[in-house]
């Protein structure tokens, strides 16, 4: 058997530990905290489906293709929680570590290729980055309002913070902020969120 | 708000119900369950990655596409195990019910165009869909392999329904029907997969 299969098969077996890193949200109708491959999956059908509400025009199966990698360097850097101010710090170090060894159980030149998505994405400089981030943000609001506000409130993140991380989902599309921003508003009135912290 | 980016969101909150559908597989290193969401995201990558080894040319972006709605019916209609030949019966007639269901959640246009990419998958009939039904048949093997034979020991299948379930993927890649047939040996080699029942 060729050396390029053996590589891009230990490539796809060592991605198999993506769906054993957790996030903060939790999936609808479950007490369960979502991970972040199953994420990944429902932010690439997002990316299909939503570029007709980018600020720019974009090539969807670019930001797809993002998506499906954005995560990966999760499987060494763990997932980092939009509001965690701290830890967010030193993320970009850990994730470039992460990106240095996953990418490279693939053949050069598929590992060239994934590592250069994964890097539009992270710098955020073109349309299809900026379309892309703006789905990353979307997808969690969407699911925190689903599941009655609980990765807000078990956090004690309140509105203001909420509106103030996500409000960057406008460079990327300003049609997905204003409905983002309606849903944060709606969180608010149905008691899911509180609008900033008490005492 | 328009009308068309609230159908794009009902469908993307409905679709969330994917991560709840369990097949037989487990992810590896754990022992949980693996769920149809996070399947897709992995047979999209695997479907970006693995073109070259398709027998006939293929869009491998077309094929990801494909993977990523490929199980959207299970949210209605279960995920069925590959070796239960009597569930397999009356699963196309409780697929086409989920598809007309959950796929008209969507904007027509948008409705008709993955109900197309979806149809096209169950068919099996384009070099991308013969391509796509390979790597679908292709990543269980790989888990069950890597999570020693759960799911085949567990439902008591043995090495030579193993092979013959799974031989189709020669249709669409006999490169990937080698490395499988292969590592089915391995598996019962290293003794998880009986060659045939016993008694």
């Amino acid at each position: 058997m060729g050396e390029r299969l053996e590589q891009q098969v230990a490539f796809l077996v060592e991605i198999d530990r993506l769906k054993g890193v957790l996030r903060q949200t939790l999936i609808t109708g479950s007490e369960r905290r979502e991970n972040s491959a199953e994420h990944s999956w429902q932010f690439a059908l997002a990316a299909l489906l939503l570029a007709e509400h980018a600020n720019e025009p974009v090539d969807a199966l670019k930001a797809a293709r993002m998506a499906l990698v954005h995560d990966l360097v999760e499987i060494d850097a763990g997932d980092t929680f939009v509001y965690d101010t701290a830890a967010r710090v030193q993320q970009a170090e850990r994730e470039q570590a992460a990106a240095d060894r996953i990418f490279a159980l693939l053949p050069a030149d598929q590992a060239a290729e994934l590592r250069a998505l994964w890097d539009e994405f992270e710098a955020g400089a073109t349309p299809e980055a900026r379309y892309a981030k703006a789905l990353d943000r979307l997808l969690p609001v969407l699911l925190n309002y689903h599941s009655r506000g609980h990765a807000w409130r078990a956090h004690g993140v309140t509105a203001d913070r909420v509106r103030a991380v996500n409000s960057r989902m406008a460079e990327g599309s300003a049609a997905l902020w204003d409905y983002a921003s309606a849903l944060i508003d709606r969180a608010v009135a149905d008691g899911y969120l509180h609008e900033r912290s008490e005492g």
